[in-house]
């Protein structure tokens, strides 16, 4: 674990240019260091994901190198999930026949020592999802991701009081204690998507300002991230605080690039795509902006 | 509802300027307020649709300010369509899991005084598939859209011989009497989508010019106007002949705006939900074409 | 059938220009002969395919000139699949509640004397999926396609160790003697796609070498070619190998013509979609690559 981060901070030629890097460098190396290890090893990821989502999510594992596998058949966990390298559940649109295959997926997952990824999509739209949901977080995720709405309702395990279907009524900062003390009570490794982005395992908190606002008139987008997340967790599963951070950033990076080509969120969808796919190293080097929050 | 037709018809700063508004301005108008009302109040529209259709339709009722929730597990409806502000219910790829919950979606939509929509997708293509829409109509949607075919197939409530798969072999023209009957028994708005567009509640006829016809080369746009429908129609519940007139001129329009950019149907679909997001007011004002059929 | 293909080889001022038409040319008219037929008639072709690539299988349909029908339920079968003029089934995400469905639907085919086509994917995930396929193959599917991984594991029927996913770990040369052998004890005719695609009926063998590898990094290609190849056997039934062969080099062309506007994957599959649509009798003449190995 030690030698895994010694690698990870100071990738080769990384720390003899011009004096010692400075902390932000550090963490955007970081970055392209687990990108390309996507790319180089491209992980299988295992997708019980919502309806709405499978098309992007897919389309983003394949973009940043990843192999992704949409099976929720509860038949095929067995043979299947020790196979992949992450799991990723989301509960977009679960229903009764879907959440005893999650359930067995995320056993499977955990009994193969396999990282999982949870996204608790509108866990407060009903009693039933969050009942799920807390299911789901028994069986121990490496990581959570959701918006500061869903993160909120899921640490306090009841509902919030007007939140809106999927979308975030909520800046991300206000639920940074409540990711804290999710982070804690799961030991999951707990992300918070907003206009920064924080994760935090509970003590430590990474914040990410990358990524634009239109991405969220784009659906499932924060879906797709959380599969990225799988994929970058999948590749350094020691380190999921910092794995996740990277797929973040890695993401909203390719927002920002796509942004700049866009004449809205459904031509900002396809050059994120194409981003994905095209991000090189100086881009990653020098525009990602990860930082740890003291 | 007088006074909110009262609005729509009289916009701020709209009647005094170089003499009197014509007609056709101010249906022009009467769409921009809707889209503008949409945008504003970003209502939450619950989505049990079919699965091709989901990513589509998300992405429109995003790009024009709505608020989508594609849940569909029978579960969750007591606790979520209560607070949904519209329903939208498609049957074009139904089965024995899904049919209960669009029904139980139904009558809570119903008993929450919240409008609910109405798709019929390919309704002749199984006596399954008609039953089941018989039930659905039997629950009193606000507003049922469909192709000629599906209106003329509904309305007769029997199979129309040689009708293919899900696309219209009529002209929406052949079925305007159809809809105004399905419309009369139904108590429902009914439009009927084609070249031109016709939307009735049994006595008066709206009809639509926008729109082109490669938008039919894209899967799920009809399932993707209704989804928008769904949202204009909760920002004016009580004038869902005019709500509906106003989602299918916008669409349209987006669709007309979209082709001039596009190279065939994928880069029509794209330009055409950027356009939905940047849609403005003079151009809706001058572009739009409704007029009230005599 | 003689006349038929005698049809294809000697389209209407073909033969006559300067001196005889060469091998590969013959072969890329009967390609544009093909896609012509599926433009005029417009088959119906009822999908039951994964989740992930209905969008893109019904887009390419669409763009094609061939009308979809994602019909699913046990309860339409019936009803249906006799109207249909071809069945694509693809195992991508199957379950429970769908293979009785699957198979149904392909017995409805074959009683009503229809072609259907049969994606194997990822038939190697689990022994259920495998138990479901070779099911399936029983049901005399009249085209099966897949990648070498794929091809290879349906031929030996048991699954290759090491097989990631859903991606195909092998080359199709690899796979041909699998196909070959496949074709014989099916009855069908088996494509393997690849960097050259190889299409054979046991005894002859087409190859394609139409095609981009970036097209591997676009979900569901795979499965949307083989949408595609069910419209162009339901328009030359009695030809199932030369259909086939058509529909990989007309997907293969409108990929090649794509990237040379595309910046990555989400692009190309634009770009891709929209020359579908747009691809001329010149263009499928002159750059279909398509021979019989001898």
């Amino acid at each position: 674990m030690e030698e895994q981060e010694a690698t990870i901070r100071n990738p080769p030629s990384a720390s003899d240019e011009a004096g010692p890097p400075d902390a932000s460098s550090i963490w955007a190396r970081m970055a392209w260091t687990h990108l390309d290890a996507v790319r180089k090893r491209a992980p299988l990821v295992q997708c019980i994901t919502n309806l709405v989502s499978m098309d992007i999510a897919a389309n983003v594992l394949l973009a940043s190198g990843a192999s992704p596998a949409m099976i929720h058949s509860i038949n095929e966990i067995q043979d299947f999930t020790p196979k992949a390298d992450a799991l990723y559940i989301n509960i977009g649109t679960l229903s009764a026949e879907w959440v005893p295959a999650m359930q067995a997926a995320a056993k499977a997952a955990l009994e193969a020592n396999r990282p999982w990824v949870l996204d608790p999509v509108a866990v407060s739209a009903s009693s039933y999802r969050m009942e799920a949901c807390l299911e789901l977080v028994k069986l121990r995720p490496t990581v959570i991701r959701g918006n500061a709405s869903e993160i909120l309702a899921l640490s306090s395990a009841c509902r919030i009081s007007g939140a809106k279907g999927v979308d975030s009524a909520h800046e991300s900062i206000d639920a940074l204690d409540a990711a804290k003390s999710l982070a804690k009570s799961s030991n999951a490794v707990v992300a918070v998507s907003g206009a920064v982005d924080f994760i935090t395992d509970g003590d430590h908190v990474i914040s990410c300002s990358n990524g634009v606002s239109l991405m969220q008139k784009i659906t499932a987008t924060g879906c797709a991230v959380t599969a990225l997340i799988a994929a970058f967790v999948a590749i350094d599963p020691w380190n999921p605080l910092k794995a996740t951070a990277s797929a973040l950033a890695v993401f909203g990076l390719a927002g920002e690039l796509g942004m700049e080509m866009a004449s809205g969120p459904a031509s900002l969808r396809m050059h994120m795509v194409d981003w994905l796919y095209r991000l090189t190293e100086s881009t990653v080097a020098t525009r990602v902006r990860l930082s740890e929050r003291s």
